[in-house]
């Protein structure tokens, strides 16, 4: 007999922006795993579950155990904050899952969530209304060249950007990078908003420009939005309405 | 006393992609209004409500009228479905909300949601893994020169995309003319899915490569994804690891 996994985003903090099929997935399973953090996320999920808290760095030994686990018979809830698909969890577990012989693999399925983009968003207003790109930031798996070249290309195509993981203890050098690439593209009165703990304790949003931005304002719980073209601020709110503002 | 509004975003399809936030927003209105087909998406929900069903194409009227009935004194959710901060209702109503004066303007609240890259990407694995930008191909309020810029620049920057509208009863032309760009831009090999009615009766994927896509299999109510650089085919996922094949 095999168990069944599930990969499941949590969505970006308390219960009120997870879904009801996350929510489902934690309470029927028998074995939640996940940072420690993210588990935290879901503490008023879990009465009987086995739970695995795990440490950063250490996702791979997560997937694993997630997928053995599930292999031997129980019901696992992997979770991860936001969508797991999103910078999550959920491709590496599927590539160490497609790897796994016939009947060592579980059913597997993915839950999505609202990933920090979309929480960020609609906190500020509606600035990921027309065409949009999510990059991390980060040079963990790729070179930091790469970042820079998908950046450069989304910048000077006029996209709005959701930027994920702009900052951490050990990059610290990167984000000012990233602001003198964004302004050979665009304009330097360009809207932009550092978004940190959306939907948590102690939620923060700071609005700048291209020139004014302040990366101390940015940390690891943070998700940076750089207006596109059609992007403007309209009263309270940073906003991208189609159609607006737009080079022909 | 003024109402107040609430900007709904329901989710790809039933409730079970639903946020408890969505949830007690489309409960707790006096009103709700939305496209029919939206409407019909939070039945589960409605009692006591009067509702408003609008028509495609009545998108201003319909915003309109949410803010009228809110700054009246009611308790407003305007529904989309998916996240109504993407391709949705969210920055058109704020951009008219800014406009109106202060005692004109309820207090207004945007509730994320699962949007259809996200239920998609969860259906096919995790293509979305790596970097992304998600992109409308409809010509509708910008002109296909705008589409087909950007479309050009997120497929030559190797970017997984998420394309949204890629087809409608208007539109028949264009989607020949998307896979062309992209073959310019990306190997013929590179996969690609249509996933129709995400989380609805009649829910459909089809896996094809920028060489084999049938084009009748997409019709208005699909997300296409196509795989960046780092994404492949591992097992029936479709999923994208940073990292992962990228171009140095």
């Amino acid at each position: 007999m095999t168990g069944r996994l599930d990969i499941v985003g949590l969505g970006p903090g308390g219960p009120e922006h997870r879904t009801a099929a996350a929510t489902a997935a934690v309470r029927g399973a028998e074995v939640v795993i996940g940072y420690g953090p993210y588990v935290d996320q879901c503490a008023d999920l879990l009465d009987v579950q086995v739970v695995v808290r795990g440490a950063m760095g250490e996702e791979a030994a997560r997937a694993d155990e997630a997928l053995r686990r599930a292999a031997a018979g129980a019901r696992v809830a992997l979770v991860s904050s936001g969508d797991a698909g999103v910078h999550g969890m959920a491709a590496r577990t599927l590539a160490r899952a497609a790897e796994l012989a016939d009947d060592e693999r579980p059913a597997i399925e993915v839950v999505p969530g609202v990933t920090a983009a979309l929480a960020a968003g609609a906190l500020l207003g509606a600035p990921l209304g027309d065409d949009f790109a999510a990059l991390s930031l980060s040079d963990l798996h790729v070179s930091w060249d790469v970042v820079e070249r998908r950046l450069t290309a989304v910048a000077a195509a006029g996209l709005a950007l959701a930027l994920y993981n702009p900052r951490s203890r050990t990059r610290m050098w990167q984000l000012e990078r990233v602001l003198e690439v964004l302004r050979e593209h665009r304009d330097a009165q360009t809207p932009v908003a550092v978004v940190t703990d959306a939907a948590r304790p102690g939620q923060r949003v700071e609005r700048a420009t291209l020139a004014t931005l302040d990366t101390e304002a940015v940390t690891m719980r943070s998700l940076l939005v750089v207006a596109g073209d059609s992007g403007r601020v309209a009263g309270e709110w940073l906003l991208a309405e189609r159609g607006a503002g737009v080079p022909a």
